[in-house]
């Protein structure tokens, strides 16, 4: 089975820890709008890519042996102190310096994930970085007046409520990476979600080549909703509420299921309906981790998926609504 | 054959490349008291052993297959701009995340000799960061007062006279790196020099433990002078003004031979004295690279060593005195 997941962070870190469970052909496609933090800052200094988020999806489908792990581990590690390398990971400095000296995002994720003993693959949405630009209600006294914002983390973080967002590149429009079309388009099952969703979940939707590829592929297309709001961009959102501004923003988009935890929907029927505007089944089950509740469990995600895609599997727990 | 070569930066570099024609069997131990550029600012901002001339080193020994030369060439890569990372060798910033994460500085080295398919070891000669002090004469008008300068990029570039060096390690005295102890005494062959006299060659003879194996070893011990005059630190240097600041610096070390390029040697005669002192026979040839007069061809060393070793081969066109 070739699976492929949208999105960035720790959400797509859940969805590939999840898919890896049950199957080698796994493909990671990867937001690439982030400006905050080490990502942002060698965005900022050398116009590169920013390498943190495919990074982290590559952590999560790193190889298992002595040397990955080593590798993957430094990776992550941050730089300490207050200098001028301090909080930067190792592994955004490798990328940073493979993507200047290779030039193609594509073929620097390919050798770093061979480094890592990545089993699958991990593609940038984009070839060239992005920003995301919101429209945002409640900054001002008149809470009807719509400000536009720019910028992940200030998106990410606003006290205001989003109401859409759009895309824009360095030059020209965005254009979505060629590998990452034809892995949408060669799939037999596509996860969306879960994530930041106006920052990590519905860029991959305003790329048109990746819009266009969702809509075409003949994969099972499946969303999984959030454990917990996120506080600034999503807060207070309901889960039905998390896809109607999916829908605004594809336009046509079909999905054949939406994953939820349980305990996170205070009103199935609400939900349910907001699935099927989409074309979707909801299904509700189990799947926060036992010590984490914003966490999802991988184990249980890929037991849901099991069912989903119709096969008896570990952990099928869950109800269809 | 098992050969070591004592060294730091670009002469080091020309010894490595020498060696590996004769034998997979080469153990490089570099000098730690880098505190300029790259290395020097790492040094400052996290306290760890200067990275450059170790990567050097391992760049000297790399595999030929194209993983390991695309790791090597990104070792190689610094950034460019003006911002924080600036001139820094991304392989600088891996062995610093290594060093942090791991600690033991020989296990960092191997890690990293593997990711780029090194033939032999690359190993510290002291497994904390040292400073080199200097006693300097002609820095005042009184040419006679001896100045005391401090670090390794100082010292290089000094415009008086260096007399004598010194090195000091942050807590106690600078300890031999334990494993190039035992490199020393189980060579057949040891290589020093060529380099920046007082800062690349001479402080391997400070470090008790290195100079005691130096003295016991049972290897054939070699003294590579350089084709010019390092400008600073032995501007005006004859060549065997090189061998008397040596025996100052190692009392009791017998060399078996000193090889000198036929060109840089304006009076063989007193070479041959200087070297007599020190138990050597002095070797010259052509061993300057053909396209730059300053850089040691590593193909006419190598046949050079042949020679000092007792065997025929390839490029033996040197005379002994």
């Amino acid at each position: 089975m070739s699976a492929v997941a949208l999105g960035g962070g720790h959400g797509l870190h859940a969805t590939l820890s999840a898919l890896r469970q049950l199957t080698e052909d796994v493909t990671a496609v990867v937001t690439v709008a982030d400006d905050g933090g080490s990502s942002g800052r060698l965005r900022r200094e050398l116009g590169l890519l920013p390498p943190g988020d495919l990074r982290k999806a590559m952590a999560a489908l790193a190889g298992e042996d002595r040397d990955s792990q080593l590798w993957t581990d430094l990776f992550r590690h941050r730089f300490g102190g207050t200098g001028a390398l301090a909080g930067h990971a190792v592994g955004n400095l490798v990328l940073a310096g493979l993507l200047e000296q290779l030039g193609d995002p594509v073929a620097v994720l390919d050798v770093a994930c061979r480094l890592l003993g990545v089993r699958g693959r991990v593609l940038p949405m984009c070839n060239s970085p992005l920003n995301i630009e919101a429209d945002v209600k409640g900054l001002d006294e008149d809470a009807e007046v719509v400000r536009r914002i720019r910028g992940q983390v200030a998106i990410a973080t606003t006290p205001g409520l989003v109401q859409r967002i759009r895309l824009s590149a360095p030059i020209g429009r965005p254009v979505g990476c060629p590998q990452a079309v034809e892995a949408v388009l060669g799939a037999d099952l596509v996860l969306l979600g879960p994530g930041s969703w106006f920052t990590s979940v519905l860029p991959h939707l305003l790329v048109p080549e990746l819009h266009d590829a969702l809509l075409r592929t003949a994969a099972k297309k499946v969303l999984v909703l959030n454990l917990v709001p996120q506080p600034g961009e999503t807060e207070g959102f309901s889960p039905e509420c998390h896809l109607d501004v999916l829908c605004e923003h594809a336009p046509g988009l079909r999905v054949d299921a939406v994953i939820a935890d349980v305990d996170s929907v205070p009103t199935p029927d609400r939900l349910t309906r907001a699935a099927a505007v989409l074309g979707a089944r909801t299904h509700l089950a189990r799947i926060a981790a036992p010590d984490a509740a914003e966490r999802h469990d991988p184990g249980a995600l890929a037991g849901c998926l099991l069912q989903v895609l119709g096969k008896t599997g570990v952990g099928g727990t869950g109800t269809w609504r």
